[in-house]
């Protein structure tokens, strides 16, 4: 269909290029140059609309989610962004709704020094596939893989608004429940999740840490680490970290003063990273994550068993699902 | 949704994994090793149901076409085949449908030396999107904007059955027309067009060739190297080859002798290449080919006009539309 052709204009870099893009769009493949002593680090992530971002979110937040959520993986991988390629299918060839896309996409882009070398729009259901490229030193790279029994476990910023906001989203369509600040602080976390590069790039400074990204909840994403590296997790409920707008949230609601942990652990989006690091190099870790300012709260250790525990302030054990909220239907899993 | 994580298992490499693949599916990046004196291609290529194949086509038909289609553009830039990763979404979490799918990605994967690096199923319409990653020493890829005027048109292969098959495939639909040995080639060709790999890599040998692959229409495509390249292009239509078949099944049509020439020209998924050599090379260029036994055909050449012109046997001028077939509602644009 030709309008969607003419729509691929939209894809045209805004700005710098980069001398390692040899060919951008425009022919059958771009041509890259990946430096000789990296490698190439690369990742997939489809969104569709209703599974992975509600109905109705705005076309710039879900461009810049898009990319956003794709390059949060390569900030697990302790990678450096490079290039990335977009396509999208849409059901009729609509120019305003790409360009709006681009809106979110393209700022996100240029604060990372990302260009787009491959972009396709089909005409189909609202989906959007991002393949993204990245640069590591292999051997530095944070792999899953990578954490031992001992190691403690620490996650960046804070977790649980971007659930919250899913919730507010999601009921104040059911319910119409009008959308004060706070639940407007955790809509916002929802649809513009910072991805944590630059963190990811600090932690390839030290050595043998295992991390991820916290797209699906905090425990089946842990668990990930824990099967790559076949040891176990002990998790302190109450030293993970809340925003004070989703802390003032749980403070003043009727009867509990106590976080909602399931909610707040198996809730995913917030893409805060979650690793392990070796004991004796904590004190350097937060040394230079203190310079940068990037917060970083320990929530845990690693263990010899092949189980995840969690434990209240008052030492009792929860047990608490391993698993996601990792889609946008109206029921949890 | 939790079964279609279980889906993931089918796209671990079923075979031989390459040495160059550092870090496979399974956490947050895959890791790749690209080799220090090439360039990375790099495309993308999404495939809709009932836009670019038709609904009802089998599994196994879309698993090979969704990975053929990205091999033939590396195949146009003269790239070798590495990697690939593939992003799909399908209405249920259909296990059945995945295994079939890999039974026709698998083997052309295998035939190639290419690896599964990342694999990703969601809930939506079905649609895949296969995003292929290959090697070519920059220099010598096969790039749009090499062609000048005077340098000769070539082709591989036949054109037109594939555009034959779909029709079939539709008007089958339609009309409840049977399927004869002569559709059922032209279907085949459809459903299992053979990327060019071997001929892009055999025209890196040879200096300034522009090539892109017929994947909407011979004319749409060729006009896209013209306009790379800002030269014009004759083309003569009786030099076109077309398969035995598909000449026999004009021949025998009622009162004309004369093939369809607006349909093979605006037909596409032939995903043979059409490219351009400069005079100096062809005939070494023809040996080469000739060793290799793949088949070539000069069309046409190139002209320092602005305009694609297409002559007939009796070097009558015909006015064909530069348009392409690309998508597979009923309609032809």
């Amino acid at each position: 269909v030709a309008e969607f052709d003419l729509i691929n204009q939209y894809f045209k870099p805004p700005c710098s290029a980069r001398n390692d893009v040899l060919l951008g769009i425009g022919d059958d493949c771009a041509l890259l140059s990946v430096p000789p002593d990296k490698a190439l680090a690369v990742s997939t992530d489809t969104l569709i609309s209703g599974v992975h971002f509600p109905h109705g979110t705005m076309p710039e937040d879900i461009g810049y989610k898009a990319l956003a959520v794709n390059l949060s993986d390569l900030a697990a991988m302790g990678a450096e962004p490079a290039w990335a390629s977009l396509a999208i299918s849409l059901p009729t060839a609509d120019k305003r709704w790409v360009e709006q896309f681009m809106q979110g996409f393209n700022p996100l882009a240029a604060q990372y020094n990302l260009v787009l070398v491959g972009g396709d729009t089909t005409q189909g259901v609202l989906s959007i596939t991002v393949n993204i490229y990245g640069f590591v030193n292999e051997k530095k790279a944070l792999k899953r893989s990578n954490a031992s029994a001992g190691d403690l476990i620490f996650i960046t910023g804070t977790l649980g608004d971007a659930g919250a906001g899913l919730d507010a989203v999601l009921n104040a369509e059911r319910y119409n429940i009008p959308v004060d600040d706070t639940l407007r602080h955790c809509i916002n976390r929802l649809n513009r999740p910072e991805p944590r590069i630059r963190a990811g790039l600090l932690l390839t400074q030290l050595s043998q840490i295992a991390a991820i990204d916290i797209s699906d909840g905090l425990l089946v994403d842990l668990k990930h680490i824990c099967e790559a590296s076949q040891t176990g997790a002990i998790i302190h409920l109450d030293k993970i970290p809340l925003s004070d707008t989703l802390a003032g949230h749980y403070q003043k609601r009727p009867g509990g003063q106590q976080p909602d942990w399931q909610a707040i652990t198996c809730a995913g989006d917030d893409y805060e990273l979650c690793f392990s690091c070796p004991e004796y190099q904590v004190d350097e870790m937060n040394k230079v994550f203190e310079a940068q300012d990037i917060s970083l709260t320990q929530i845990g250790k690693m263990t010899s068993s092949n189980k995840i525990e969690c434990f209240d302030k008052a030492g009792i054990r929860q047990n608490l699902p391993l698993t996601g909220y990792t889609h946008f239907t109206h029921e949890k899993q």
